[in-house]
C-alpha cells in the first residue's frame, strides 16, 4: 500500500467496547503506579507530550492520567498563550521554566511542537525557520534524555471530519474548545496545513530515544487505554536499565595551540591612564545600556576565571556603570539540593533576564566543563557531551537576539599566590580565599586542559571567548570595558536578529 | 520648633570630606563582613528597601552595598515595571518572589512603597485606597520580622533644586534617571505631592520592628555612610538577640459551639440521582469557568479534611470540568529544604495562577494551623500569629478580585478507619496509606481542637470556610460542586471586585 501521508497510513478504525475497556484498565493503572513509583525512587523524570490535532481529546486524556496515577507527583503544565515575560525570553525558556524535577512526572498539554506548528501552518514561518526550530527541539530532547528523562511523545490523529463534529458538539464532559474560539481557526486548510506541518516535525524529531507515537484518536476508550499502555511501556523500558546508545562522541582531539599561553600579561596600564579610560568606557557603557533597552534587547555576559584573577573586581567595573534596574548579576556555587534535581543548565535558563535587561553571570554553566569535570562531578560521557549542548544553548541566546560576551580572565599561578596571601592579610577580603581556593591552586594543570578545550570547542562565530590578560588588575578591567563597549555597539547597529 | 513636616524638621546640611569617609569607611565595611557572614549563618533573612526622591542617590547607594558586603550571599533586586505575570496577580506578588531566603540579603531598589506612592501622588487612588495599601504593607512587614528578618527601610530626602541640578547633570558615574522620562513626570507640583505621601507612609508603617531612617543625601558619602552605618546597626542588633516583643496576643477563647459536630453526617445521595446531579454541575462549572476566564478573574480553591476523607476524588470532579489550561493544581505535602528558607507562606503565594485561570490546593496554607501546631512543627506563637496573617492573605486575594472558596471535608472515625483498611486492600489505592495517617488518626482530638480554632478564627466574611459531610463521597462531591457553582455564580455577577 503506497501511502500519501503518515496519517494516511495510519491503521483507523479501532474501537474498544466498554467491557474491553475496565479489562485492560485495572492492570493498566496498577502498573502505571508501580512504574511511577519506581521512578519516583530512581530519581527519574518523565516527560509525557499530549500532542495532535485540537478536538482529539488531548484534555481528556491529561484529566485521565492524573485519575490513573498518584497525582501527588505529577505536573500538569498547560502551555497555552506566552505570558510577555515568556515572550521576552528566548521561546524554550518557558519549557525548561515547567519542567518536572527528578522524579516526577510532567504531562505537557501544549509543548514547544504547538508554536512552531501554528507558525509554520500559518505562514508567519518560512520552510527555514521552522526547520530550524524543529533543530531546537532535536538538541532539547536529546539533552533530556542524555540526562535520565522518560521522554513520550503521543500525537492524536483525528479526521476532519471527526474534529468537525467535536467542534459541534456540546457536551458537558467535552473539553469545550469551541469557546476558545479555535473552530473559527481551523478551516479545512489549516487542517491540512497541520497535518502536513506534524507530519514534518514527526519525522525529524523522531528518534530512537524519543520516538512518537501516532495514536487514531476516533475512539476515545481505545484512544487512552493505547497512550497509557505507550506511556507505562516507556517508563519500563527506562526501569529495566535500557540505555539508549546514542550516538558515539569520539573526543576531538585536544587543541594544538594554547590559547592561554597566547595570552600577554606582561601588559599594564598607569594609574591615570586607567582613571580616565575608566571614566569614558564606564560612560559609554552606560548610554548604549539605555540604547538596547530602548531596543528591547539583552546582553548575556558571563565571567570565568582562575580564583584571585580579579572577577569580582572587574564585574563590579561594569555594573557600576549600569543602572541596576538594567541589569542582574547572578552568582553561582555549588548546585543546591533543589538546583541538582534538574538538568544543569535549568538554573541558568532560570536566571535569563528579559529583553531589554542584562543577565551578568559570575561563573556560569561553564562549570559543567571546569570544576565539574576536573573534580569528577560530571562523568566523562556527561562533560563530554556538554560542549555541544552549550553551545546549541548560546546560539539559542543569539538567535533570539541577544548578545553573548564570555570572558576568561588569565593570571599568573605566582600572581595568584601572591593575591592569595595578600588576602588572608587583609580582614574585609579574607572572606574571599577558602581552602577550597587553595586545592584548587594545587590542581592547575588539570584546569589549564579543561580551560584549553573549553575555549577551542565553544569559541564560535556567534558566542566567542575573550581571554583577558588579568595579571594587571587596572589593564583587565579596561580590555573587559573594551570588549563590552566594542562588541555591544557593533550588536546595536546591527538591528534586531 | 515647630516643623510643618517630617521631612522639613530633618536636619540638612550634613557634609562629610573624603578623608572622614575613608577613616569610617573600613572599619564599617569590616563590621559589615561579619555581621553578614553571622546572619548568614544564623540563616536570618536581612531586606534593605532604599526609597525617596528620584535623583538621591538610591542606585548608587545599591552599587555601594554591593561593593561593601560579600556580594554572593546578596540578592539586589530592581522593582521596576510590572511585568504583565506580576500586574495579573495580587500587588504583593512580585515582592513575595523576589524575597530573599533566610540567611541572604535582599536590597530592593524599589519596593512595595513604589507603587502606593506613586498612584496616591498621581491621584489615581483616593485616600481610603491609599490607606488600604499602607495597611497591607504594615501586615506584611509586621509578618516579616516575625518570621525572623531584619528589615531596614531607607528614605533618601533631597530638596527639589538637588533634584533638578541632578536630573539636569550628565556625569558617567550618575545613575541616569533622566534617560527614563521621569524628569518630565517629576514636576514641582508632584515632588510636593510624592513629599505628602512619603511622609504619610514614613507614618503608617513607621514601628519599633520596622522603623524608618530618613537620611539628608545632599551630599553623597554623607548619605552612603549613614546608610551602611544604619544598616549594620539594625543586623547587629539583630545578633545581640533583641528580640521584638511585638503585640501580646492572647489567645481568643476557645469557640464554644463546635463547628464540626453541626455537620451532619447521615447524609446520602442515591447513584442516579447523585449522576444526573454530577453532569449538570460539571456542566455548569464548565460554563462558569470560561466566563472567569473572559472576565480576567481567578478563584482560589483549597481543600483540607480528614486522611481519607476523599479530597483527591472530590477535587477530581472539580477539575475533571474544566479545561486543562484554564486551571492549576498544587498539592503540599512537607516543605522541601528549598522552601523552609522562606516564610510559611511563601510557597502558596509563588504558586497562585494568572488571573484569568484557577489555583487549586489540596491541602494549603491552612497546615500552620493544623498539622504544624499538632505535631508542634510550629511553636505555639508562630501558629498563634498564623490565624491572622492567614486572614490577611486571604483579604488580598479576594482585594485582587479573586474568589476564595475554602472546604474541610469531615469524616467519623468510623468512617474513616473503614476507609483506611479498603485502601490497604486495593492494590492500585495502596499508595494512598502511609504509617504517617494511622499516627495522625491517634491523635483525632488534637487536630480536632486545631479544625475548631481553625473554622472559627479564619471564617470570614470575605473568605468562609465550608464543611462538608463527607460521609457518603457522592453526596460529598455534589456538596462541593453546588458550593462551587453557586458562589461562582454570584461572584461573576457581582463584576470585578
Amino acid at each position: 500500500m503506497c501511502a500519501d501521508s503518515l496519517f494516511d497510513a495510519l491503521q483507523t478504525g479501532n474501537k474498544l467496547d466498554k467491557e474491553a475497556f475496565d479489562r485492560r484498565e485495572l492492570p493498566l493503572r496498577r502498573a502505571l503506579l508501580q512504574a511511577q513509583n519506581a521512578l519516583h525512587d530512581a530519581d527519574s523524570p518523565v516527560i509525557v507530550i499530549v500532542a495532535g490535532a485540537e478536538g482529539s481529546g488531548k484534555g481528556m486524556l491529561v484529566h485521565r492520567l492524573n485519575e490513573w496515577m498518584d497525582p501527588r507527583t505529577i505536573n500538569t503544565e498547560a502551555f497555552w498563550e506566552a505570558s510577555d515575560e515568556e515572550q521576552s525570553r528566548p521561546s524554550h525558556w518557558r519549557f525548561w521554566r515547567g519542567l518536572p524535577p527528578r522524579g516526577r512526572i510532567g504531562i505537557f498539554f501544549g509543548s514547544w511542537y504547538t508554536q512552531p506548528l501554528y507558525k509554520r501552518s500559518l505562514r508567519t514561518w518560512n520552510k527555514a525557520e521552522y526547520h530550524r526550530s524543529l533543530q531546537h527541539i532535536c538538541d532539547l530532547e536529546r539533552m533530556l534524555c542524555d540526562d535520565g528523562a522518560v521522554l513520550v511523545k503521543l500525537w492524536f490523529h483525528v479526521s476532519r471530519e471527526t474534529q468537525q463534529r467535536q467542534f459541534a458538539q456540546e457536551e458537558p464532559h467535552r473539553q469545550q474548545n469551541l469557546r476558545t474560539g479555535l473552530e473559527d481557526l481551523v478551516t479545512d486548510k489549516l487542517y491540512k496545513k497541520l497535518q502536513k506541518a506534524g507530519e514534518q516535525a514527526i519525522e525529524t524529531t523522531h528518534s530512537n530515544t524519543a520516538p512518537w507515537h501516532v495514536i487514531d484518536a476516533e475512539d476515545r476508550l481505545f484512544r487512552d487505554i493505547t497512550a497509557g499502555e505507550i506511556i507505562l511501556s516507556a517508563m519500563q523500558r527506562k526501569l529495566s536499565g535500557a540505555v539508549n546508545p546514542g550516538p558515539a562522541t569520539s573526543p576531538p582531539p585536544a587543541p594544538e595551540t594554547s590559547a592561554l599561553n597566547s595570552v600577554d600579561l606582561s601588559a599594564t596600564l598607569a594609574r591615570p591612564e586607567y582613571r580616565n579610560h575608566l571614566r569614558a568606557r564606564q560612560s559609554d557603557l552606560q548610554a548604549l545600556a539605555w540604547k538596547a533597552r530602548h531596543q528591547g534587547r539583552s546582553v548575556v555576559a558571563l565571567f570565568e576565571g582562575w580564583d584571585a584573577a580579579g572577577k569580582g573586581s572587574s564585574i563590579r567595573r561594569v555594573t557600576q556603570a549600569i543602572d541596576p534596574r538594567l541589569f542582574r548579576l547572578n552568582q553561582y556555587a555549588a548546585p543546591t539540593e533543589q538546583e541538582h534535581r534538574y538538568h544543569y543548565l535549568w538554573r541558568f535558563w532560570r536566571d535569563l533576564a528579559r529583553d531589554g535587561t542584562h543577565s551578568f553571570f559570575d561563573r556560569s554553566w561553564y562549570g559543567r566543563v571546569l570544576v565539574e569535570r576536573v573534580e569528577g562531578f560530571a562523568a566523562e560521557d556527561e562533560w563530554q557531551r556538554a560542549y555541544h549542548e552549550i553551545n546549541r544553548f548560546e546560539e539559542q541566546l543569539t538567535d533570539h537576539g541577544s548578545l553573548v560576551l564570555k570572558f576568561w580572565i588569565h593570571v599568573s599561578p605566582e600572581e595568584q599566590l601572591k593575591r592569595f596571601q595578600e588576602r588572608e592579610n587583609t580582614p574585609h577580603k579574607r572572606y574571599k580565599i577558602t581552602p577550597e581556593d587553595w586545592r584548587n591552586r594545587d590542581k592547575r594543570p588539570a584546569y589549564e586542559a579543561a580551560v584549553e578545550d573549553m575555549v577551542a570547542r565553544t569559541s564560535t562565530p556567534h558566542a566567542p571567548w575573550t581571554l583577558i590578560a588579568g595579571e594587571d588588575k587596572k589593564f583587565a578591567r579596561i580590555q573587559i570595558l573594551d570588549t563590552f563597549c566594542h562588541a555591544m555597539s557593533d550588536w546595536l547597529k546591527s538591528g534586531k536578529g
